[in-house]
């Protein structure tokens, strides 16, 4: 099943794609029924494939890893009794780029090794950028992989440890890597959380009854009814026992460069990101760009479902009625067969409908999250005009995305990101709209609560997608022939 | 597959459900492409099963009828590939109470049967009143009936017509049967569309090139390209060959009683119905519900997703915010297992989260489309509460679900209707909100055009459901102790 | 699942194919698992689909048809649970040469209807020579068929009697139709079971406990541990209830004509047929065969696994050591795919290997059940010579095939039958063997117990496959332009 | 799908199971098409599982791992799509005792490690008797290992080996194992092939055209029309490339010990161990055990299948005729729901039946290959007296099974095995027959081409299963507390 077949949203092969979820739990009974609803609640961050692990003391370890939806495999009674245990962590994934077809289920998380003081799994959201090194000088040593995964270093770094505990062995692999990681670990009795010293992917820590809960989102401690209690801090690591929580500092201090895209799209509105609600963060966004790039028009639009919080504010902010001028079908999903006689823009027609009684003869403001490659924007613009529209405007929630991620996000080659070869005007005539606007980077920050805007000389967040400025040095991508802006420049 | 099972609805357990919709086309290459796409734009009007028949000179009539979704059946190249021809017809339906399992196959629309002059099919939306006395009747002489359908009768009545074309023949069927139907058949060079004289269900024309097509609604003509030609009229049948469209009134006229629960609910908000868009219809209850229901608060906040329209009207006319205070999950589909540690009301929370930090210490305003057994409105009041809102104030933009409906909607028995048996202020009570006002039938009326409100004497429409007037009697049921207004009273 | 794929007989393809086996019983607990169980051990009468209805005060008549095997559907405790009910029928069958792909299941027996006075079901074997003509009669006058089978005309020419009582309108039925039948058949209360005149198909009557079987063959008397009692006769019916079995002869008298291929091949080599042991028949074939067409030998080497007891009787008859000169894969039953390095003659090596150390310079005769198209012999013979065998000796247990049958068996049309075209010595030479020998149609009867050989003036079997002499004319093929033996002279 | 399901032999469940077959083919175009038949050919070895590996410059190493049978899995153009090369290698598999359900996948092999110089797959079949020390010291050093194989060790040892070819690092890895290996080894462009220095398994060497074909039996040379060569002699190691067929011999040098019971029961009769047929060595003992234990009977008959030619033998050597007293259903596979009155012996006669009319009243002898739990011999026994034999004799062509093998075969702990507690006439009066004979160890001796018996001093086979001597000690089942002979004694 390609994530084209996946329902998350209309123009996912248009959008930038996180590439994980995790979530784990301890001291509650059937601890995988609970990791099966928090995964579930953090689909949207990977819908290629997911897996679980809980550890019992009759069966030991027990694992599932399957390929496709958690609600298509992890509600599944034969799954779940496989999976007994007080104590579970799991993961959700995107594909990545290499891996294809039979062989990706050796790529699903978490991974597990057998060390000579017990067993630990681990699950990792973000991405290792020395993990070709690393895995080049395990292999060297005779470590044998089982997956193309960059996460699986971290489990041959603990194996090779001379650490007399797993945190302990842990402690010092997460110090051989670099990159952007938030990551939930098992043994037989503790859960462990970690984030990388600059804190780029989420994790938040919650309570149940007597257990506790990690998640990468605080919506998935809603869904199981668990009390948000904080986040975990950048180069926080928390391991979790009978004895409660235990919270060390193994890494070097840094200041934290939170992912601002988790804010914009990413994460789910209803979560808690950094104590600010995303759906008011995205509300924000909206009214900034109102403020930004004013229009005189009839309609503020979403395009649905993403941008439907930045549309409603930046109608609230202009007094512009907002209206569904797009209508998503709630069933897409797969590719019909087309007929011979063939159809304009039948992908996006599987996917929305223009409500046309509604758009005839108006001026359409359509708000959107981002801009990738725009082959859908000039898609929605044409059924749009098509329906009869007079003017569209199309408004867009983030700055122009002209850099990739290496943080554990899917995105094209720069070559391919639309803004990274193209002026906002070259890009309006590309698209053929009425007027084009992205929010500025200050805006955006300003919009997260920085009232003046980004401090180029200490950004608080990690906004490389916009701007190019790396926090970490993306060092295996250098070695492949990556020109970073200072190299390019 | 159990309808629990679908992502059309987060409570569909707890909505009126429409049974079918219809497509046909003719005069296209790989017409079975485009019906598996107008079907897919169809699928809210039936997610149980769906059925394609087309005819090709080589093959003679091809039919594939499958449980589940159009997307899961007929985008697979294998089964398009049985399904040649320029001529087809398909259906989309829920499931009746009595099938059940295996056997549901059989009631799987279109039907087909073989007649001395040539084959023929057909598919029907609507409800037939008096099938069980018909039924009955054509056993006693010698008919076999495949299913438990009562739309197979009219396929008994035309084997046993003494009429020399298959229209002569349906004609004669359609005027033994009493009661709702949209139909679209074909023969295997015509495509027949017919309406009962009430004309309750809905059906379209739409052209495609040189082809024609039929459609329960306008969003499948969209989907495919075509362009609305118009209502078929009330009592009308269309023979469509190519020598174009011929129309015949073959009954007794009547005055139009359409049903309105189809602006309310059933039908998709890009649709055009009788001449007016789905989505400003309600709006414009919400506006009404604004003018006769107001009430001071801070948000208005739509139950997802029916309920978006109408709030947004009535944000629009209070001037009270639009916000998106429930998030419904994009994935939702299967039933979990629950752990033994149980979940306070886990089945709303697989399907909706409520947006804790907007809504803590707000008035929300929340509006739905409908309530039938009212059991999900306490669920998500208990959720809104739960996340601190300051009150809760319902808002119901349909009038009060006292009566069953028999003309092709699958609605709880009249004592499992809360507003069968409680007052509005019992249902505020029962409810447990601050305040519970549902639109008033004149409102509603006025909200579809009518400007003086319900004409008692000769309403316009349906409204059986709300208020026990069944402008045919429901036969049958009445056989079966059935008790209607006039003798309840 | 096409027969292609099935483990029956490695030569499936150049075999004559038996089409039905039936079976059924009332007055026991779980009446299904008893079914399924007698399905089971007469699946080698046909592979393709299965059916079972039972019927159950509580839920009616269930009913569950599937493609495939009796073990892949009916273990199945889901489906099983379905099939409540102390009475109940079953059939499996080969695929028809119209029906192809996803329509076939409408084709799975049994077939049901409901009648005024209750449902009936029936499952048939053998075929209706006029079944056209009753089919286009019935079509005609308003009847609507389901299937493309002969035996549906039987259920509806029920429902079209006038006959108070369903045993009745069987009666009345059955005396309208020609060809062979042998049926089980069921009311909610009455197992019944009915031979053609002629009796071509076998029929049995077992006892189990309290309760009454039906079956095609004694072999799925014996799996359910049920005692045989006797054959149904020619021409007889049977009602089974609760008072036990009543029996009627509904029919003209006629001289029994049971097919003599059952004993050749069809039948299972354990099984009792009209007082005779199977096994021992086709052994006596074997000592016939020796007699009529000794050769100097080392050996005796069945094709495997129809060829075994004639090799065994011929080994036995002749004092030459039986050996197993051909081994077959117990694994058979896909299609692989062929590397693009072919290899000669895959499709007999992935089913038979020869036992190249024992064939090696050794002059082998081998015994085979019949020769259809002749295209496997020709194959085995490369095989056994290419493994290094001095001579071929090809030894056939029925005479030469040279008509097709038209009471329920699948033949190749009459040009396909390699006899029908070429004398002995023309096969010897097209197959490749140093000889060739049939046994001769008198032999055959002697080897059933017919001293003096085939009456010709009135044979005591139905042998037209063989002598082209059919005892009910075919009138629907004859229609059609097949030519009879007279004709054809 | 557990063992029981499969057709494979009657009573899997009362024999010894082979737990591997190993195919592996190079120099050849579509290889994994030749991987695939032959794995088919090699199903009898293992049933549960296989896998197949192959290497191709564009996509390099692919694989396939499956649960079931070869011609389920290895059939679908769409898996063998994945696997391109003119290089592959296969495995089919037995579960071991502790891997069940959902994890086993990871057991299945080939098993595949990427080294510093490239990478490299292996499959095993045999068992190593030192693995659970291995696997600990190897944990203790850092490695991880994926499954709970025995056989994962070698790839392990190979990873931390210091050679500088794989070749070299395979050499030293063996050098490291105990027990009994027959490998088949692939890296980019080499085939490797190696025996254990006591040749316990078979191995053999085929050349196909300018290919060269390494397998577990010589029948699946037979399949793909490749020729036979020679066995891979013990401790010998091939490495085969475009240059042709190196030979290394790196082992200290030992006697011979295959198994012998590869004679009586695992290898199809079709093939030829150490250049005798096996067919005729089941002859021979057949032969040998109607001059050890002669009887007087009227039917010489086979428990089917695999008793097939030792019945054979003993007929001829005995003048008694051969029968098919009891006949296999061809069908057999799943478990079938029992009815609640239930069926007497049910799951035997699921697969076999007795001929009822040839054993009536006749004295039986039934020969059979072993007796391990001799639970079946019971039952057949019970079949055989129902059915109206006047006596019935077992003839057992192998010794009395008294040891658990631990060389790759799966046995039942030595106090599960009937001939471990018991002695012949104690086994007779268990089972309920007139007489019981099994061959002598001498006998089988002879019968294998000993003239002479089993040599004490030297024996040429290894035959632990009968004597108890165990020509590798099996060290980690002593670590575990097993007793061998002279410890019991």
């Amino acid at each position: 099943m390609s994530c084209k077949d996946l329902p998350a949203h209309p123009f996912d092969d248009d959008k930038l794609r996180e590439e994980c979820g995790v979530f784990g739990v301890v001291g509650v009974t059937d601890a995988s029924n609970f990791v099966a609803l928090g995964l579930h609640a953090l689909q949207h961050r990977g819908q290629e494939a997911g897996g679980i692990v809980t550890h019992d003391p009759a069966t030991g370890f027990n694992q599932a890893r399957r390929m496709g939806l958690v609600r298509d495999n992890f509600t599944n009674q034969k799954v779940m009794e496989t999976l007994p245990g007080t104590i579970g962590i799991g993961h959700v994934r995107y594909s990545t780029a290499g891996s294809k077809g039979q062989t990706a289920i050796r790529d699903v998380q978490p991974f597990f090794g057998e060390f000579s003081m017990g067993g630990a799994a681990i699950a990792h959201n973000g991405n290792i950028t020395n993990a070709l090194a690393l895995r080049r000088e395990l292999i060297e040593r005779g470590s044998i992989f089982q997956s193309s995964s960059d996460s699986e270093c971290i489990i041959h770094l603990m194996a090779r440890s001379m650490g007399r505990t797993i945190p302990d062995r842990m402690e010092e692999a997460l110090r051989k890597v670099e990159g952007a990681f938030s990551i939930v670990a098992m043994t037989r009795t503790k859960l462990i959380g970690c984030r990388d010293p600059l804190g780029v992917r989420p994790l938040v820590l919650g309570q149940l009854g007597d257990g506790w809960v990690l998640s990468s989102e605080t919506c998935a401690l809603d869904i199981i009814g668990a009390e948000f209690i904080r986040d975990i801090a950048p180069g926080e690591m928390v391991v979790i026992s009978d004895k409660g929580v235990q919270s060390h500092f193994p890494f070097r201090p840094a200041k934290s460069r939170f992912c601002i895209f988790e804010h914009v799209y990413f994460s789910r509105p209803d979560s808690i990101l950094g104590d600010r609600s995303v759906y008011e963060t995205r509300e924000n966004i909206g009214r900034e760009l109102a403020k930004e790039a004013p229009v005189e028009a009839d309609l503020v639009c979403p395009v649905p479902d993403s941008g439907t919080p930045a549309a409603i504010g930046y109608s609230l902010q202009s007094g512009i009625p907002y209206a569904m001028g797009i209508i998503r079908n709630q069933y897409m999903g797969r590719t019909f067969i087309e007929p011979s006689e063939q159809i304009r823009n039948m992908g996006v027609r599987l996917k929305l409908n223009v409500n046309r009684a509604l758009v005839r003869g108006k001026r359409i403001i359509l708000v959107d999250d981002s801009v990738v490659r725009g082959t859908t924007s000039q898609k929605i613009k044409d059924m749009i005009l098509d329906a009869g529209a007079a003017e569209v405007h199309f408004r867009i929630a983030s700055p122009p995305t002209a850099w990739p991620c290496f943080y554990g996000v899917d995105t094209p080659q720069r070559d391919k990101l639309l803004a990274a070869t193209m002026s906002e005007e070259e890009m309006r005539v590309h698209i053929g709209v009425d007027s084009l606007k992205f929010i500025s980077l200050d805006g955006l920050y300003r919009a997260v609560g920085q009232k003046n805007g980004r401090d180029p000389a200490a950004p608080a967040y990690c906004d490389a997608c916009f701007s190019g400025e790396y926090p970490v040095a993306p060092s295996d991508m250098i070695d492949q022939g990556f020109q970073t802006k200072t190299a390019a420049e």
